[in-house]
């Protein structure tokens, strides 16, 4: 097989013909742009948001998308959410400085914790998925995963006070439901009992109510599957149907030590 | 102790003639424009492959590669295996868009998916790593990793159609085998069960028979251990025997729930 | 509302005067210049320390540090602290290469290995975290978090030849306390068993004696949990008590396995 | 003399505080969309001019400049200017292509002729020197200078269909009037008989009227000097006072020739 | 005049579907890395001569060049050229070496003479002409022009050992002939007498025969003008007929010198 | 002739085995910190003249410099140097503020005139030459020529206040001695009478004393030529003898106008 036959078989091969991976460092500088206008004091509010409506046309062309009101008009309305959003984060920032005993200052949140980065990204992202546009919300999230580990779909509902911390290796699915105040920490996977095609309209990710806290690598799955308020998932629990309000699930795994009187 | 026997003893303590951090950064771009090569219909195919056998060739100049046949030639062997690579990979490609609810078209899998990234360096690396190539295939898969979280040694060896999903804590050992249409989810670990430098040349990780489904945080541990055709491995289920084909196993922790009347 | 009250409301709710993300990427370029400056063999020492101290001092003036002595003191400090860190990350290496039956040679511990990273980078850090620097430890072990999915807390205290392995979810808190010759795998977690933000000034997180192995995703938690010298714990085990000298903790969790004549 | 003191020498004499060099860069950057805006293919109109929107805006904070009209509207005048800038460069460009018997086609004018690249950043810059813009219009042309060797001064008033080959060494003053279909060559000099401060206001440069040539390294000099139509001036001539419509000018250096039998 | 009008006009009046500036900075780059691969000690020849390659496709890609033999032969022709070309440059070299009191050695004629850049990016520039590649040579050369102030055309024809000194403001016009040995300074021009669109395939500029050297800011004009070789041009001299061999051309302004017994 | 052929003969004949061209890339970078630590507000000047340091020893290095005294101290004594540098450039600056009709204000000079960013790098490379670093100076000088068309040889001895307009084409020799409040305009040479290889340590080029102002393009050469104080020089004008102070020289072509009734 000699050099022009593999040029061609590659090209043959090459069968997306909308697939542009520009697409892709485009949405990067997006997010990264939309967190520094949010919250960097060295990045002018102004001209940033300019900037970003012209990005934003630009993504919608290399999205193909082509939306019934047109692109300027839901610029506008996307940065109507801006302040709210905005004013989401900062009380997921300070619900972090409360909690966590390792944090020195609110600027150490804003800067240092990837959870709250996953999170804002998130919030972006999910008001974008809300209006329909193709691909960008979920390049969006899927970057705040390459760089956090955290891997939240766009589509999931998430209130008030949201924290997260270590953040490594949480999952939260397209149609989990989390309710203000809760707590999750690293390896936590809300996710779905099954997995199958033809389910993409059914609930298939769980409901946390208010004031829950879930504590490392739990599991939680299950459409139906409804954890109520106030209560605390213990680590590494796994959990497949609903717990009751203001309950505590202990997971107690049974060990055995066996201790030798001299091992090197 | 004075600036001068600072920098002395750091140089001292540099004990690595040949490590050349620069070799890093240019495994980096070879797989970046790799995967483009393949997949983004703004690369063109032709001038690609002319700048990935000059960057073949700076590669093994900087890992001090001297192979018995001339670079020349074994890059010409590399390329005639790309197409079939790419087909490959078109195949995994369409594994996860048929198997995710969540997944919107072919474009996303290709762009958002990490596991679809993981597996496809890992594919272009693995011959490579047949080919004898010191350090570099090693390198891709743990660029891979960086940027995904899923540690896939060069040296496994996987069927075709291979899903993973949401990717995260995803580690395959050097000696995991991976049959066709086997899929996977986020935290499963193909592992040793013992670890001990003498066992190199040993088979230390499972192999996976084709059509298994391995849930969240699953791990399988031993070179012996088969996990049989058609099996289903529930979350974080900890496997270390042989399973018959046709096989769901069950992870049941006993949980314990204590409900008060009250918490805050 | 109009474009202007949306401006003017972001800016309303950008309440952290002294939030500027170029502290982070400075971070990041000071941290990647001191490890390539012990390591690279194409970096030269002595250059680098000027640019570093250069560095260090814009990061003081980015943290708003005001230390008592003057910085140019204080970097002298660090300088002398560099050869011993020096020498004991290449004791790391050497435990890494001695270990992993999948390492080809040192360069590839040093280049490959994302724990070498993590650890090297915590060691670096946690110099300045005895300084009193603040936000910069922080922010350098979080650097490393994000490129290698390992969260090492500055704080925590480290001996020698530490090893970990596949590193993804590997979480270590800031009162742990490890000694020498711990090898630990990913996802393994180093934990508080309760999170309060009064407990700051409390030892949280627990304490591993010397000669310590813990497999893949195993959990310990609590600051008065000591792992005595010796001892195995096996993957996936959930420990919030001390375990005695020289023991084998064995995760021995009842999984059911159910096997059908004929699944598809 | 200390470290100390020569850093704090060197801070007391740097003693302009509105010297920000960021300015410079910020208008290379917007010199170079606007070109890429009005010529470019592969750059889409629409979005590049919210950036240019948000370049613009930045620039004004940067050049301290506080218009009676509020940036916007002046943005909103500008880019009414820029269909008709536009056409006039077109125009230049044909003057060009239908002149130099060198040139293969039009793209060759636009991307290869330093000329067409001065004239447009002179035609881009003049009109925000009649806004009033500070430095701004003055950066724009002093990068076309560094750029080209072609020094216009924003202010001076240039016709239609202007033509400049070769480009090295031409200098247009703040005050020349160059009316249209006018060709110059390298080294072509419009400048002031004298230089002294107290002339600010007045006019010190020529006027060049329709149809006029001016061949290499010609020098005109004086506010009151006027080239009449329809005239050429020969390379190298000096000419400091007015020239009647229709004529030649020629420049007739005695030189002497001395020839000898054989020199090396 | 509303928006989506400017935005319409500016759209019609880009007229140029051919127009893209992308073909500029490959051509820079192109430029760069064949000088570098002819003369750096740290680009290693045989990578980069793939690289070339690779960038030479896509340039007849951008610059919509369909030729009659395979991209792939023309570059085997023109790699062919290299080691001429660079012999000749390497006689260029040592002619500047020779002939300037102030260079101090070959390494300072090779990086810090505008003069040797300009002959080094027109011979390489020339061959690509010979072979009518369409407006890459020209791209090529005036890239240097802008860089260096030196405006060779890609058709003028060079003999060997070369010599520009000081360089800014050199014209070389597209039929000029120059033989062996010639050196020329600053601000020479070898340019046509007239300049009409239908001269195009007549001879417009000067010959330089052997031996020949011109003095700064000298100009030399017409197709029929031949310098007899070992002939000198003394600086600023205006010459537009033939000089005979062996022949000293002094210039001799007439100059006027008034003294004052004191001014100012 | 085969590529291998090819390959071995352009290896042949790359001679020079110090040439680095990365020295200049590294030069740039030090001209252009050392200028944004003298004049720009945001950029501190205790963190820069760490980096300049340390670029310093870089520079050294690769131009393969071995000073008798330890690099170290000869950067001490550059930095005694630099408040005298910055003094002198400020006066420079203000010269040109005081001179130029055109000049709105001090900031504008800094940025925007070409002639200063000469004078500024002339300066710093002036004692650099002074010290014997061999190349680096003369790479300063010429980066500044690339940027500005002027060229001054770092071993001219220049005085205060000194001021060039308009720039382009500017060459200022070696041996040149330009005393205290000098103006010069575009194209003016101080050159060679001569060019010898044997003339090295000669005085090759012309004096100007104070107060002599030198009009555009002319052209003054020879080593014994001395331009008198308080003397203009004009336009164009040629001079090769010494000038008494106190004069005015006119440079008076004749010229022939030949006006036609109507030409088109």
């Amino acid at each position: 097989m000699d050099k022009d036959d593999i040029v061609r078989k590659i090209k043959d091969h090459k069968k997306q013909p909308n697939l542009r991976f520009r697409l892709k460092t485009e949405v990067e500088k997006f997010s990264n742009k939309l967190f520094l206008c949010l919250f960097d004091m060295e990045t002018p509010v102004e001209p940033s948001l300019l900037e970003l409506e012209a990005q934003f046309t630009s993504l919608a062309e290399l999205a193909c998308w082509d939306p019934e009101n047109s692109c300027k008009e839901l610029w506008g309305q996307y940065l109507e959410k801006l302040p709210v959003i905005l004013e989401k984060l900062n009380l997921d920032a300070e619900a972090i400085a409360d909690c966590d005993p390792a944090s020195l200052s609110l600027e150490e949140v804003y800067m240092a914790y990837p959870g709250f980065y996953a999170i804002a990204i998130y919030r972006l992202a999910h008001e974008l998925y809300n209006f329909g546009f193709p691909l960008v919300p979920r390049l969006m999230t899927e970057y705040a995963h390459s760089k956090t580990g955290v891997d939240i779909n766009p589509g999931a509902r998430i209130g008030n006070s949201f924290f997260i911390d270590h953040a490594t290796g949480v999952v939260i699915g397209e149609t989990a439901v989390i309710r203000d105040h809760v707590k999750i920490y690293q390896g936590v996977t809300l996710g779905a009992l099954y997995v199958a095609k033809n389910l993409e309209k059914t609930k298939r990710h769980p409901t946390i109510e208010n004031n829950v806290t879930i504590y490392a690598n739990a599991t939680i799955l299950g459409g139906n599957t409804i954890i109520g308020e106030n209560s605390i998932i213990g680590g590494n629990a796994w959990i497949t149907s609903s717990v009751p309000p203001n309950s505590t699930v202990f997971h107690t795994p049974e060990i055995k030590i066996k201790t030798l009187p001299n091992v090197p």
